[in-house]
């Protein structure tokens, strides 16, 4: 009954790279108060890897390659070392977005930063705190919702990397930020939801009431609009505001065009109850044509609220029923 | 001369569906300090009927619709029941953007939540203040501009309600927010605004000075640029900003993509005078088909101010006057 | 080896059109506590021309006009008034985004206000401080990233002029902003940038540390989105935040969409080194089309840093190698 077994284990936690400052209980927690602490460096190896029918993907392990990749996570002042294994025949890289990396580490065919066929490279991403600088002026910290991608596989801006599946997210979280129970990755690309066409996009799952993180990525050639049904955050860098005179709009529908990414928590379910939620784009003939999932928010206790397995099996069955005007001569593929 | 009377006669106010609120002087005269008061429940009718040209609205009364629908508006923590009465012979409902609803006023057919031909059903919109949940972290409220919108006619999505009119405004105010003295919803679906082209787009009226509300809605296919001549506003939640420090950019274009809204509150004509001045889609070829329209700001006597009147006739007589390359067909249709 | 003289001249200070307040130390060290002064009134002529390969330009002297036009920029409270002279055989007009215009300096046919072919005219754009109308509301000033265009040659809303070059930046500065020590506009128009096609899109240079200001620009038809390598920025009128609970989110990539502007300050290369990095549309296809640059960090010395000759070269070579699907039947012309 519910599927994508894969993706609910990693949608519960991503790679958090800092678990020496996860397993701290401030961290945990999420007190504002939580101690300073030093950035520390993290190592990971990532192994890019084909996938059937012509896909490719980042994965922790040989073997365990995904779209997206796994979703990453540091700290604000930490650094993360990222040994890529290129296990295919391209030509590719890792390109960041949001972190600091010198020119080595740009992924960019254009500084020379690339992995050849069966080539092994260490990337490097730093990552800092905000500073005051006097007049009610602050430089920008790192602390945001980033995402990965290939800069080199077909051509110098990784165009065919990206449209094949090699991205993913990637998350520097300030301390005492609040830490979610559920996580979870939407990469719009092109017309597809992380290289997937309803009813086979993700369905993401939680309980009524927990913290679930969205991290929403957009990729390829067309713009797009993040829609969640039964939820909203605030525009600003957690989804959430900062007091009550707090200016920033609250939306519940985004701009979600190649090379942005942003997220938000919400708590699921909240003031609307339990059930099978759509999310999708919002540009019509997008969603008609498959940019649609859904987010089931469970009962407390697990079990499944009325309604939600019937419009589950509406979703699967019935979901092909688009536009007139639409083409989806290959929708059944 | 001055045409659109029924849309002249619509913007004077939204449907305000929270009278006895407004009857309160302290909200009425925009105070920041008015005590606050438990939401309440309104209910309302709304009629979705066909209308002339193959088309359909939502109006408050039998063969009253018009698109766009009329601009509805609560305070956060009101609650809205509306009763839709589909007379039409088509499957369609009503979903809402930005505030809470159950499964059952979800308006999907994903939820088994729209109307059948002849059918009428309740949907119930609540709202709900920010809470304040520590360390300068605040769960957002409902207040904001948002909209509403078919989500069953055609197909699941509600594309082709969507595309033939079945859409309108919904504000959320918090207690306090200023009540301004005209009010414009302008919806930018497709290559129309509110289904209509330049010459016969609205064309929004005020007196030099008035307060006056834009409510700006996305649809359809197509990324869109909203840009008002000789106004401008905060990219914040009011259009307004909240300090000297604010640091949210002000503007006078933005982006309008399907299902996203927006609004704000400008003084008509302030710093720079009355006049005919044009409210237009940016993107050059969709100004050029016709996604242009006049807000004439009239004299603080209501009167003409000079040169207003000859810019209106050139704006009927000449305005379809644009680009070479640009395909004008079926444009004096 | 490095080109692009014009653009590094004109780059490194806009057209300053309040020198007396730049040459004020406290506004030149950015010192929040600068004296408030009154607005002043400043002219300069406008030449718009028309330029090789089908272009116009506008340029501050006969001869001089270049794509963009010049980086024009006041403080908040200043007035300008242009006199532009158009030394072109066709209709034309100047229209600003941000500032406060009367109708007869609209810039619009649909309000008389344009050149004819030989004609000089006057417009006046003023600007104007934020005003604090109480209960947390400011009414905004007209500080920001604006922006300037013809809206007349060709048709009623400047399409073929806004194609053909006639643009500009246009940056309304708010007293003790902090002053750049470069500046950069750019232009995304359809699939070109500043009208030029890679490897022929503009070498933006600093040295490593320099306060570099970059003005971004959309026009024309198409979405775009701005991205800038191993550099990012707050998404607020400054491009900094304002203290340790700004809320707003930090990006390294924002959508660029016509009519739209923004700017920011970054300090080149820090926490990253200097370096050949790139900047481009993060629509696949429009970098692969050409629209992608290089801002050229230097040592502080003025040095190259190691290997940033050989990425230019790369550049300049290697940038034709796209995605196998798109086409370049003109990619060399
Ligand atoms: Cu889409
Ligand atoms: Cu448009
Ligand atoms: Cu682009």
């Amino acid at each position: 009954m519910v599927e994508h077994a894969r993706n609910s284990r990693l949608s519960r936690r991503s790679v958090l790279v800092t678990p020496a400052a996860v397993a701290g209980g401030a961290v945990l927690s999420g007190s504002a108060s939580a101690p300073e602490k030093a950035g520390v460096v993290r190592q990971i190896t990532l192994y890019a890897e084909p996938l059937p029918g012509d896909l490719y993907g980042y994965g922790l392990a040989p073997g365990e390659a995904t779209i997206p990749g796994p979703l990453l996570e540091i700290y604000e002042g930490d650094t993360l070392e990222i040994e890529l294994v290129n296990n295919t025949d391209k030509r590719l890289s890792i390109h960041a977005h949001g972190v600091d990396y010198d020119v080595n580490s740009d992924g960019s065919p254009l500084n020379d930063s690339f992995n050849e066929p069966g080539e092994t490279r260490t990337y490097t991403w730093r990552s800092r705190k905000q500073v005051d600088i006097g007049g009610n002026r602050f430089l920008p910290g790192t602390a945001g919702y980033w995402h990965y991608h290939d800069h080199a596989l077909g051509n110098d801006h990784g165009t065919i990397g990206i449209q094949k599946g090699l991205y993913g997210g990637l998350i520097v979280r300030r301390r005492g930020d609040l830490i979610p129970d559920r996580q979870f990755t939407v990469v719009f690309n092109e017309m597809l939801i992380n290289n997937k066409k309803a009813p086979n996009t993700p369905m993401f799952e939680a309980r009524q009431g927990e913290r679930v993180e969205f991290v929403c990525i957009g990729h390829g050639n067309l713009p797009h609009t993040f829609h969640l049904h039964a939820h909203r955050w605030a525009d600003t860098r957690t989804g959430m505001l900062t007091g009550a005179n707090d200016p920033s709009p609250v939306i519940d529908n985004k701009n979600l065009d190649p090379g942005s990414s942003f997220g938000f928590q919400v708590l699921a379910g909240e003031g609307v109850g339990p059930g099978a939620w759509m999310y999708h784009c919002h540009v019509q003939m997008h969603s008609d044509q498959g940019m649609v999932g859904l987010f089931l928010v469970r009962n407390p206790d697990g079990s499944m609220p009325p309604g939600a397995q019937a419009a589950i099996d509406r979703f699967r069955q019935h979901h092909h029923v688009a536009a007139p005007q639409a083409d989806h001569s290959n929708h059944h593929g």
